[in-house]
């Protein structure tokens, strides 16, 4: 089946266009209207199209309570965005709004100064930094603490007593029964309390089955654990006393799992292993340099072998041995756009609308990427090739140009593959990335070919 | 953090040596109250260490209602064989256990003989077949038909009274309110009946923002509703009428949130895009051909066009006219192994225990792979170059050895990397899959030369 656009007609390109002109007509009570009909998660995702000042105006005109689930659900650089400069006030009101792993969720990403801004005045502050200490990767850092626990020898009838009495944003799923040590040892599915008798001591009808994770697991494994085992929810206990901490619902776990394949493409693809859609040019193209940089070194070394080897082509031929490298960064540059492209369309970052934003800025971060690179070859070539300045020219200028050609096909072949709705992950495949590669190849040999010849 | 095993600490080595044992001294009772005490899931995992007849001895020792949830947990080929070799009656009492859903789950991967044989006699034949029909990536494969639907005007008591009227398999953390069309217009969240006063209608009570899919929505999409909109189910309608036709709860769409990140990893490196450690060595061989095969034509091309370029390096030197294919190929066949590896071992698909027979299997299927592609470029090489047989025989073994090599250090560097508790993610990024396609380069070109000197 063809992957499209996510389902979510409401922000279309005319319903964002009557979003920016309400907000340049400075019509507020309509634009607040307006958002107050979208879920959350949608007007986290439409803050996404505008500008700094126009997000944070946008946020102000939500209530406390939408506000806070924006917050949570909005990428990392908005949420940024956001907290610098919206008022302290507003931000609080939201912050307040959130369960205390939710809030430790969005301060967790901020600047230690921000943070410290974030957190003075919540309720819930001690709570949340108590949380801040579990590394977001972590079973700790995907728990919540809003959830009922129970001993065992209370009955159906109490257990149900309790249960209403915990907070609205309190996970009552499964309750869970505890041991005088605070140990999970079974777990109450809700529906249970429903179709038990009042006086049944919850411990007679408690399932046991719990698959209690500690706080330290990373959260690959707590994912596996959750799926494994069809879990709505599992316990976190600490690692030395087994006391139960939190628990972890499948929701968090869903959107971890996403992340962490996220992530591993993204590290496949040696490129930063978050939110790459949502980086700026420069630190999109910094986050993938290093990795381009380190292949630049065994690509040059190849050329250096071949000549040991024998192979020891002269005049043009000689740009032959800087092909290997050439079609290593080729297709290491192609890889990278497209895997952000192919991800970026699963997840629904990458809508149509913004295609020619998002081309627009894969060829700004290539130009940069490229330049770097280009560079660097050059001095290798001036150094290889007896200290020759028109040989080291052109290779630079061919391999930035070889560079170009690899992110503009690996990010615009994702693209058109969606369009005409074939599944871009394809287009990512052995077939089209050789075709990158050698397309950057051909362009770097012909074009160097060419140069050399007008040098010499 | 790194990635490990998964948190499976029962199926160790000496666990799984046990029941080997256990199984060669006929103790078929000890085995029954080992597998008893398992998850069907751990039992489904385990089932992959053991040969065909093992298997279906193994399967043969569950309780019913084990053996079906195993069914369900296991992988493709686990449960092919056991269709194809358990006793008809052993299968029909496993299936009857299932709900409709998970039977046609189970019943769609098979071949059409085996289906049919599987179906007969099962009391949900016709749901069973009906939900056959849905492909199993939309919202139709991916829903059940187990779910309690109610009309707005009863009340929260006579709600309770048919929830609990309902089979145990049913899902009941939302109940569904329809139309007089059977269109749904709310969700009832369980733990509400709880808390409400029991005369109240349903329809007061309960939550509107209920996000209904189309049955034949991408499984892609779904779940992106589900993360979206952080729900536990979703009901699915017919695209037509509106009518809810089932729903789909989250934990589904964890499991299909997965498969699909893993296809999408496995189209990108060109193989199989389900189960491929489950597959024989002969058929990951062919899934991962075609790929590496239409990367030939275009690599062969551009040596020609080198050549048109005026790049025509003669004698040894002209190994060089295949560097590039020889890099596409080393590269391809580095990135198939590592994206099995990194995958599987996330998955917790590879255990380190098995680490030596997963290395020997893709080392197999990397002899198949190289022989093919050996062959091919000897063919392609003795067309190009006048006809000289000892540079085709060169070019042919030379490129053999360097996808033999990159196939090997494409599997062991991300198991190694997992040993020592790095991420593997990290071994297939950019830097290592270089060194990979380097070595591979240099083995055919140090081979190729060596070669060339003793035919000459």
């Amino acid at each position: 089946m063809p992957d499209s656009s996510p389902p979510n007609p409401t922000l279309d390109v005319a319903f964002v266009a009557g979003i920016r002109r309400l907000l340049e007509e400075g019509r507020r009570e309509e634009l607040a209207r307006r958002l107050d009909n979208l879920h959350p998660s949608d007007v986290a995702d439409l803050l996404g199209d505008f500008s700094t000042d126009e997000k944070v105006a946008l946020f102000s005109l939500l209530e406390a309570d939408d506000a806070a689930d924006v917050l949570v659900e909005t990428d990392a650089e908005t949420r940024e965005d956001i907290i610098e400069s919206v008022q302290p006030e507003k931000l609080r009101t939201a912050l307040a709004q959130l369960e205390p792993d939710e809030a430790a969720d969005v301060i967790g990403e901020l600047e230690p100064r921000e943070a410290a801004k974030a957190l003075a005045g919540l309720e819930d502050r001690d709570e949340i930094k108590r949380l801040l200490e579990y590394p977001p990767d972590t079973a700790g850092g995907l728990m919540t603490t809003e959830f009922v626990v129970l001993p065992a020898n209370i009955t159906c009838r109490e257990a149900v007593d309790r249960a209403s009495g915990a907070s609205e944003t309190t996970h009552r799923n499964y309750l869970y029964i505890i041991d005088e040590a605070s140990r999970p040892i079974g777990r109450l599915p809700i529906e249970r309390l429903i179709f038990s008798s009042p006086d049944t001591p919850v411990g007679t009808v408690m399932e046991t089955d719990l698959h209690a994770v500690p706080t330290d697991m990373d959260r690959e494994q707590v994912a596996e654990v959750v799926r494994r085992y069809d879990l709505l929810s599992v316990p976190a206990v600490d690692p030395a006393t087994g006391a139960v901490q939190g628990i972890i619902t499948i929701d968090d776990v869903l959107d971890a799992a996403d992340e962490e394949a996220a992530e591993d493409m993204y590290r496949m693809a040696g490129t930063a292993a978050r939110d790459p859609l949502h980086m700026s040019i420069g630190r999109r193209a910094i986050a993938r340099l290093p990795w381009l940089l380190i292949t630049l070194a065994p690509g040059f070394l190849v050329g250096q072998i071949m000549r040991w080897l024998g192979y020891d082509p002269g005049g043009t031929t000689a740009l032959l041995l800087f092909v290997p490298v050439m079609i290593e960064m080729a297709g290491n540059v192609s890889l990278q756009s497209s895997t952000v492209m192919v991800r970026g369309l699963a997840m629904g970052d990458v809508r149509l609308g913004r295609a020619g934003s998002v081309l627009a800025n894969e060829i700004g971060v290539a130009v940069l990427v490229g330049l770097v690179c280009g560079l660097v070859s050059g001095l290798v070539g001036y150094v290889f090739f007896g200290h020759d300045i028109g040989f080291a020219v052109v290779v630079a200028f061919s391999m930035l140009c070889g560079i170009l050609s690899a992110a503009v096909t690996g990010t615009v072949i994702p693209l058109a593959c969606n369009r005409v709705g074939v599944d871009p992950a394809l287009a990512s495949g052995p077939f089209v990335t050789s075709l990158n590669d050698i397309t950057g190849t051909l362009i770097y040999l012909g074009l160097g070919a060419r140069l050399l010849h007008l040098f010499g």
